[in-house]
């Protein structure tokens, strides 16, 4: 593969939006405060806030993996735990961070679809009280699922509800919010307090940013111990104006949604052809910009000489292909000319 | 203060370098792979290998706190400690990072400059083998120190070799590492593994970098296990080849040395304008980029309606100025003019 | 229930075994070093290297929790996880500890009869080299296990040599590690290296001790760390020869070899007896000194009114019984009879 | 030095007190459950509320450290600092515990005697409200100090109320708080939430116990996480009776005064008896049962020989002599003459 085709393998192999490093060199005259205390920051922030809300705090991250672990910090203490479907990004791919970093432990729940239910999270919810087990304090989703699934809002609401029902906090990783965002027609905004949710990471690197994520509290302001969760967790940026301008120029114009939509678009034609092809299952909704499939693993080997890509999961076999923004259709339709080539020779 | 005015406040007030944001600019066509694993990542760290040595290993990280951090925790258990200056960084500025991450306690150690010797030192060294005592097993310095001053190569070699035959590591914050080599007319590469150097922290963000950071390690390969603490620290970047290139830039026509010397050359012609107002001394060696002086409360207060920056040292009214790859002579110039304003209406 | 009648409810709720009480009685005259240095813990450690071998390093500690967490510490850093059975108490029963203070997630898997084999834990060793992921280090199996059951001598060398060829450690959790023993007609001392045992936690507790546990390592002593992480971990008793002496009376005569005996003994009875009872079901191998059952919840709740024990599963509603070294065959019969009565009314 | 001979050395040289270890033999009598949810449990905390005052939670714990660290966990998140005095047992004698456990920062207060004031703990009151600082949470004060001296019931209230008035609690690590209220001519239970005490160590061990701790908090109860903190940092006893057990006996006939009183009475006349022998330096003011002289290191050696102790300063030569609650006019009286011959072999 040469360093500059566009693959299939993530959206975090994309680069960054044109808009998004000319916000960035927009914004690097002269000197600013560090730490945030600048006006870029300011604005950033209040951009969020007109959509989230006035009553949102907002805290820049440099991760996804940061975001996520600053805002659970917010929630828990370190003998209360958090229930989570067993694909969750921070259960299976953070490396044990926020074990590590919240002490905490991370309950597991089985989904059919990366999807947690209140019936799912209530099987759980164990030993409350008994102070030999974990006390459930966190219901964790990820929107859109790490499947390319999506909650739909009454099933967050649901979550919500049954989380403060049981004195718990919904925390949401929103790595791919964009993503769900179009493809429920909804504001990005729409993912606030609501929704029932408490603390949540808006993701914008997968988006098109360079590198750039939120954590959003809606929780009482009041004694908020969020900055200096995040300065002590090490996500706090000394040129913040370059991580704040990356979010102005995906919340102006709406690049995140129109970024997001065409990812999404490029998925949905992705799924179509894929499943056109003999042998090739597309084993999940496609709600987002990710497409999983099964095929023989023959076919993915054969694929992946021209196309490096992740198999999701070695037992099934099934694969992960993601649309990013810059994704063209002709990407999208030589690869499954491609597949269908492999696939071709599979089957002959 | 306007947002584009240049300040003596921070290094870190500064911008982005155009180079390095030509250098990020430059890497942004098409897709790489995430977390490292491309081309532009390979060649930094080349790069960086041909300054620091073939076995160096060098990992990325966001920032300074994380960079020491990740460093420190390849070095040390949670009952083991470091010894450090009581002006370290690490102990004053990173918000409880280091106990929180590592679990470890800081022995500090008040010195005269911000430099420890090995006779200080070995008044820390306290407890040895009694399970009663953390266990001192680091010996962490700043090259340059946060006051300004700068470690000698000798002094470095004389505290490796007294970690060492203590059963020790030497660590080194290297946030400000290329305004040390400046003034001390060595490449950059010479803090490595011949000074006793077992692992260093080389920062970019302060040079001119948006926000790069990197841990280089000295210590025998084999299983490193830096990799997996950086992911687990939340410090591994998704889109690497962003911060990569930063350093690429950084390294490319020695615009690191050009930046550093450009910027101590500013707080050396900085700190003989402000010696020679009347009631200004400057009280630490200017060996850097910074300048630490002392003049009364109420003509800092009086600068600070134009400049802003911060006191150092709230007892004896010092302050800090520090002096940036950007800053002018003339910013210097006004800075010096107005400095001896606000203190001959002081004495008037 | 009077505050004296002996239950089933757990071997933990059984006292101290006169033997103990009269050792600890009998060391307490005059003055001793504190914190282990003194010779009734000279000579409970003698006692113990005597079974275990000269190379057995030994630390005595408070609980259960504590000597799991203590030995595991040493051979694991944060981003290493344990592979375990998802019955193990080191997962469902110490309020997660093991997350908290090793910072380390445990991987589960789950198994027919509470017993790990190289094939199940081979399923949970994924992601090994790939920072994303937590890097398995270290195998825990319970003996007897939290179900009654016992690893053979040849499951645990299988286990061993598995978790060796992995460049994985075995632990093992032996709160119940003498009724294994006895089961097996095996030494105590018998659960060491030559089994490919690394950490042990060999507990007196249960066995009829007022509260007393180990650590045993089988690994190359050279700079263990285990001193220091046991005091670290607050496990380090000051007046260590009343915790000693406890040791001293359970390795004398072979008293743990009775108790445990006993116990089991007991265990068997009343699996027989219960199994006699229509609708009674004994659901694991009694290989200890727990049974566990299956019974109607209403006979459960009925049997509970005079004798307090523990629903093991609240789906199944399988319960648990504990003999201890002091359940007299009449305590069982007398049990059994009760059961028979409420089985009697519930099919009635 | 035999194994039964009584020495200076420390309290918790000493064994147990008869009617401690009477009482533990005297609740051993069949099963009771286990954890705490016994009736000796009970009675020992209602003996403890009825001096605490009802409002008090109590939580038994193995150790000092363990006590300390779990009740400074109920007060601080990893972010905010304990003020303590550097004499103080958390941050020397613990190795680590509190910052491993905690994640916290100690703040350390340079004092003459041992003990923390306002004036004291104000200069160490820094950052407060700066995400790059620790933020002060908890003072935590020693009664007795460490260095036998006693804080005075206005002492203590006047750091309660600074403490409150700048949003902080007042923790007490009392270890030796019989010493001192013996020597204030106070009952034990004074020290609560009258004199601003947030939470309190109130120790057994080295007043006659065989091994038992307590932490007692004076905070609103509502939904006080300290019993899952005990579990979670493995300080829970699994046969709780004979923890409390021990709590009964001291707190019957008030032995705990008489333990402390007699100790107390012992370190007087040491202390009087060393102040005459020339070239001997009492220290610190004897307020409790320890003695702090100063004398010829050559003498200290001499003396070690027949009389095992501390030097407690290094580099002053300073010394500890601890009595006990068995401490005999005997022990005291052989010893002073002891050191009165090695000092005469010194100055001879």
């Amino acid at each position: 593969m040469s360093g500059i085709s566009r693959t299939f393998a993530s959206d975090n192999w994309a680069g960054i939006h044109p808009a998004v490093l000319s916000a960035i060199a927009s914004v690097n005259g002269g000197h600013a405060p560090a730490y945030g205390a600048d006006p870029v920051t300011t604005e950033a922030i209040a951009l969020i806030k007109e959509r989230f809300g006035d009553d949102a705090e907002v805290f820049f991250a440099f991760n996804g993996t940061g975001a996520n672990v600053v805002g659970l910090q917010s929630l828990l203490r370190p003998f209360e735990a958090v229930i989570c479907a067993e694909t969750a990004h921070i259960h299976v791919d953070e490396c044990g961070a926020p074990e590590r970093l919240l002490g905490s432990k991370l309950v597991t729940v089985a989904t059919p679809d990366g999807k947690l239910t209140p019936g799912l999270a209530q099987g759980a919810l164990r030993g409350v009280g008994d102070e030999h087990h974990v006390q459930p304090r966190v219901v964790s989703i990820t929107q859109s699922t790490e499947v390319g699934t999506c909650y739909r809002i009454e099933e967050i609401t649901a979550l919500g509800d049954w989380a403060h029902d049981n004195g718990m906090f919904l925390h949401v990783d929103g790595a791919r919010l964009a993503n769900a965002a179009a493809t429920l027609g909804l504001d990005i905004g729409a993912f606030g307090s609501d929704l029932g949710i408490d603390v949540l990471s808006f993701g914008g690197t997968k988006n098109g940013a360079m590198g750039a994520e939120s954590v959003i509290s809606f929780l009482p302001p009041g004694d908020s111990p969020l900055k200096f969760i995040r300065k002590q967790s090490m996500q706090l940026a000394s040129k913040m104006r370059f991580v704040a301008a990356q979010y102005i120029a995906l919340l102006t114009d709406d690049l995140w949604l129109t970024n997001a939509t065409h990812a999404n678009a490029m998925a949905q034609r992705l799924a179509r052809g894929a499943a056109g092809v003999d042998g090739v299952d597309v084993v999940y909704a496609v709600e987002a910009n990710g497409v999983f499939a099964s095929l023989p693993s023959e076919a993915t080997l054969a694929l992946q000489q021209d196309y490096p890509f992740y198999v999701w999961d070695d037992e099934t076999g099934v694969v992960r292909w993601m649309a990013s923004f810059d994704t063209t259709e002709d990407d999208v339709d030589r690869f499954v000319e491609r597949l269908a080539e492999v696939m071709g020779a599979e089957t002959a």
